[in-house]
């Protein structure tokens, strides 16, 4: 393909994202359909283009004036999405091929992944669309977000807030999770897309033109099989200089490969061919929701460690020990501290403080801290982060205190609002230090998941910044890994 | 130590656990104090039995009259609780063995976690309690729980609710986020120790104590290195015939053992040595928080597996792909399924299914499952173990359903009921059948965690019965092989 060949498709994919008009073909007024979810979705989300449903048994849908082709569309049309059956695609293709079309959406399945019939209906379909450029996403995806332009057109009833991470997938259901997993956190999306079979658009064009996108600065993509791998990996080499990529791919058993071959007809291939080449393309592999949730928050806003040193900093002393475990495991290192450093930590600690790497701050937590203990462990230049268990404890007293019968003996309320106040003062310090010094802390609390939920104000403190806290120290230990590495890669990279 | 003087420690170790009447040495108004936090946490439990707050500079504490010693109490004590100075417990421990007190527990720190001078002052204690068959529980704990007796000495403003769990943990901390964790679950604990640094009663005494203790069918331990190595292991085997032991242990790296002597004083010793010793014991050992809390779950009322042949029953591929991978890694087998099996699969399933294992229900979970597909699965006798993606869709729906401004065009609202009644209907049926057939399924539901406290009633239907809803396929799959090497254990301990 020649550049001028691949800024062409770079452009109709914009189209994808950002059309200032839709055909959506297949809508329906049947609440048991796809056509019926996904167009309500759709006109639910709030995007301010045209919309026209596309139905040739219907006079309107959702209230909406229908058409009964694309061609049939008095206005100019940028995006097609189809839920109707496979076999009706070619010709419905070539309708948008008429009425000039830049780009498709096909959510419709029943194609290679079904074997030869619907590989050999798959390539006529592309075929068709690339004869006149219009770009295609699936099909046998669930549809694509993208949050600024309130576009959600996919199957779940669920709409993702603005955010830096862009999420594509070859797994419909999986996408979903991310984005779900990701709100959990009071973290967006900027754009998904469910990328289904990957038959036309496929994993290079994602890369190159997110890797462009103002509003993300995080890739996060679900990949079963690599496709084209040579492909594949110069597009994410060429990506993860700008941005990083975590990835998270399935079928590395012989098990997972099977499964992976009847799910989107792709070939899962050696997985250790492909750890290799991740790890040349600076791709950040990651092996579950949770570490693609928590490692991709993790690129959002925390400051990339300068190495693999850590110190832990901690209020209960098991859940240092058991930190410490982990990071070794993990490939970082846990150093001694220097005497003269000790000694500075000392004079702040209580008296019966035993002095070393954890910093166990036995149940002291609070009394000092992002002013005083984080800043002087980075300034000895002895550490390159900080693991701080853990944060947001007075939530889970917040009912046994309130409910105090002896409320009465006692004024026990400005006790428990002083509690909360200084632990949001403790995390908006911590936060303000954290992009002062450009440091990197990762901060972890039992309920980070329920913060946004419940709007646990001192948690907000710290996610409202982009700055991700970690409801396991396991999955924080692997966020720092990864945003060592990826720091080391780039370094190598400027060499 | 001979049989009669176990029997009279166990004896003792009941005082611990269900006392008649408690004497607390060190309650105190000063709202700063552990003597206040842990004291207001005992009344707030709602014990039952008398309690005798003990301070020489108080007429009363919290409204109770006070008492200046523990020998000034007039009536007869079963268990003292102590949250004094470490250098006082000494005469406070004669004290009590003037007035035949069984048991203590110590939540004072400043002993054998300081080093030798604090290691003689613990001697000192523990040799004037035993001379008199006086147990003790710590020093250095956070104090103890009994669901059952209400009572709630400890420092969490945390009450755990009763259930099958009982956790003994060397860290204060673990042991509360293991209490919660589990009752994010709805799952609740029979009794809790926070063993400090099990300078008199330890894992030996536990142990033995839990076996037999009609409200624990789980025993969850945290431990940070094995102490008396042999005693560990004899008392463990002794106990694993009858209920399972759910271990966690810290100080497996350098770092890690490093952070244990400093936390309790032990030493963590040699991981390899002490993981064969587990085995043979047939202890189920867990490495982090998340899978402490989830296979413990597990073990409360999910029948065990006969073996390790798995069948993923997913409504979305690409999890079904990631779940076989990870049953391989952990040493799970995904058998292939016989043409019969498939054959009779395929009659309930779309016709657009592609048969294997994963039975990949295309979107289609719900429409067949626990009366017909789930069954027939077990029935073939191909498989040992069910796991089950995912439960729980509709509740991430509910917020965008219930607002559509299209309900006015359509009758929405009863879609929506219908979903959660039939979602509840699923959960119902399966657990329903879990319990008939006696056979192991494995639900998975992103939000189980948020089950109990939004009171998601599909969930509900089995967490209320017992039946672990996991959070993460990971430790779904992790569970089946906890349960499934449990259950050789058992049956080669028959043999």
């Amino acid at each position: 393909m020649g550049e001028r060949e691949v800024n062409s498709r770079l452009g109709a994919i914009d189209a994808v994202f950002n059309p200032r008009s839709i055909a959506f073909v297949g809508a329906s007024n049947n609440l048991g359909k796809w056509g019926f979810i996904i167009f309500h979705n759709l006109l639910m989300g709030g995007f301010e283009g045209r919309i026209y449903p596309v139905n040739p048994h219907e006079e309107k849908v959702l209230g909406l004036k229908a058409f009964h082709s694309v061609t049939d569309i008095p206005e100019e049309v940028d995006l097609a999405i189809f839920t109707i059956p496979a076999a009706a695609m070619p010709s419905a293709i070539e309708d948008c091929v008429k009425k000039r079309v830049r780009a498709g959406v096909v959510i419709s399945a029943g194609f290679g992944e079904l074997g030869e019939d619907g590989k050999n209906l798959e390539h006529e379909m592309v075929r068709k669309a690339r004869a006149s450029n219009m770009v295609l996403v699936g099909p046998n995806g669930q549809g694509i977000v993208n949050t600024r332009a309130r576009l959600y057109p996919w199957m779940p009833a669920y709409i993702p807030s603005p955010g830096d991470v862009a999420i594509i997938s070859q797994s419909g259901n999986i996408s979903t999770w991310l984005a779900y997993g990701l709100g959990e956190f009071a973290f967006g999306v900027s754009k998904v897309a469910s990328t289904g079979n990957n038959a036309d658009l496929s994993w290079e064009d994602y890369f190159l033109y997110l890797k462009d996108d103002p509003d993300t600065s995080v890739i996060l993509a679900y990949v079963e099989g690599a496709g084209q791998g040579r492909k594949f990996f110069e597009a994410a080499a060429e990506t993860t200089r700008t941005k990083p990529i975590v990835l998270l791919k399935a079928g590395v058993t012989d098990a997972g490969t099977q499964a992976a071959q009847s799910h989107t007809g792709v070939l899962a291939g050696d997985d250790a061919v492909f750890e290799a080449a991740c790890r040349q393309a600076g791709i950040i592999r990651v092996f579950d929701l949770e570490e693609a949730i928590a490692i991709s928050g993790a690129f959002v806003g925390t400051p990339l460690p300068q190495g693999q040193r850590v110190a832990i900093v901690t209020g209960g002393g098991g859940m240092g020990v058991m930190a410490a475990d982990s990071c070794i495991a993990a490939g970082l290192d846990i150093p001694r501290l220097s005497r003269a450093l000790k000694d500075k930590l000392k004079a702040m600690l209580p008296s019966w403080w035993v002095p070393g790497n954890p910093v166990d701050m036995v149940a002291g937590l609070g009394f000092a801290g992002p002013r005083e203990i984080i800043p002087i462990l980075f300034e000895s230049k002895e550490i390159d982060a900080v693991l701080l268990i853990a944060i947001g404890w007075t939530y889970m007293m917040k009912d046994i205190s309130e409910n105090s019968p002896f409320a009465k003996l006692m004024d026990i309320k400005p006790l428990i609002e002083q509690r909360y106040d200084r632990e949001r003062m403790y995390c908006n310090l911590l936060a303000e230090m954290i992009r002062e010094k450009n440091r990197p802390v990762f901060p972890v609390s039992w309920v980070a998941r329920k913060a946004a939920e419940n709007n646990f104000s001192s948690i907000l403190e710290l996610l409202g910044r982009g700055i991700m806290v970690y409801p396991t120290q396991e999955l924080a230990i692997k966020a720092i890994a990864s945003l060592a590495r990826y720091q080391a890669y780039l370094a190598g990279e400027r060499e």
